[in-house]
């Protein structure tokens, strides 16, 4: 079934715009559930390319983690956030920004989508962060209520507390 | 609040997986929810990269539609799969393949972790597409119900449909 490898492939990707908010520091692990932040798209999206965002409660948002630094080892499992409560696990089993691409992906409460100004709460980026795509929270794309490991609460515990 | 533009940076995504599937027409937009895929995750990362993983029922994949085409036009609201009973939208109000990065987001369920072949079900996505991340679905980061307008159901009707 398998198609090729190409191993060494790769893709440029382009910001289609960028975070305003006054959250600066990159190392900030709490309280961003009650962050409002604007997402400017860039001029050649022209003005109605958020279009009929308004009918949807959330969006989510793809972004680049710009400032963290990539690892030099990715295979190796580590705790989330060096915590010894926290259990050793592989990189793909964490949702931290030092990871391979350094994209994130956050789910954020749809404020207001104005001409190329799309104002969201809940978005876990700081101030200057090259936003990727945007796409409508549409219901058939979530799950009500995923199983997770214990471990995940006491890690999240403030991550999006107000 | 803002800081600076970089209205020309660009970055470099690399795949760290690639999709193994039966599925092989871009074009196919219906019953993706039963489709069982693979994603071989590449050597570098090691056989412990899923670990804890089988812990999650469910992970967000986020790949690249390597087999669609940008458009040349993004300012122009469209109706998604050109539709005549689906309203002009904008770029980032429909989630459709053919967009600027061609990233695509989808969360599926686990079906096993086992060394670098992560089993997943409900991956929208045909054979050889080059996964860029995969992160688990933590509670924290979901919405249970969004609110979306009518059409988006008469859009995804059979998508995921079995």
């Amino acid at each position: 079934m398998s198609k090729g490898t190409g191993t060494d492939a790769r893709f440029a990707v382009v910001p289609v715009g960028w975070v305003r908010t006054g959250r600066d520091d990159p190392g900030d692990t709490d309280h961003w559930g009650a962050v409002e932040s604007e997402i400017e798209i860039a001029a050649r999206f022209g003005e109605r390319c958020l279009q009929g965002l308004d009918g949807f409660s959330h969006v989510e948002v793809v972004f680049l983690f710009d400032r963290a630094v990539e690892k030099d080892d990715y295979a190796t499992p580590v705790r989330p956030r060096g915590r010894a409560d926290l259990p050793e696990v592989g990189v793909f089993c964490d949702r931290g920004p030092r990871r391979p691409n350094r994209l994130g992906v956050t789910t954020c409460r749809v404020v207001s989508a104005t001409g190329r100004t799309l104002r969201v709460r809940g978005l876990d980026a700081v101030v200057g962060t090259p936003v990727l795509d945007v796409k409508p929270a549409m219901r058939e794309f979530t799950v009500a209520d995923p199983r997770q490991p214990p471990w995940v609460d006491r890690l999240m515990t403030d991550y999006f507390r107000d």
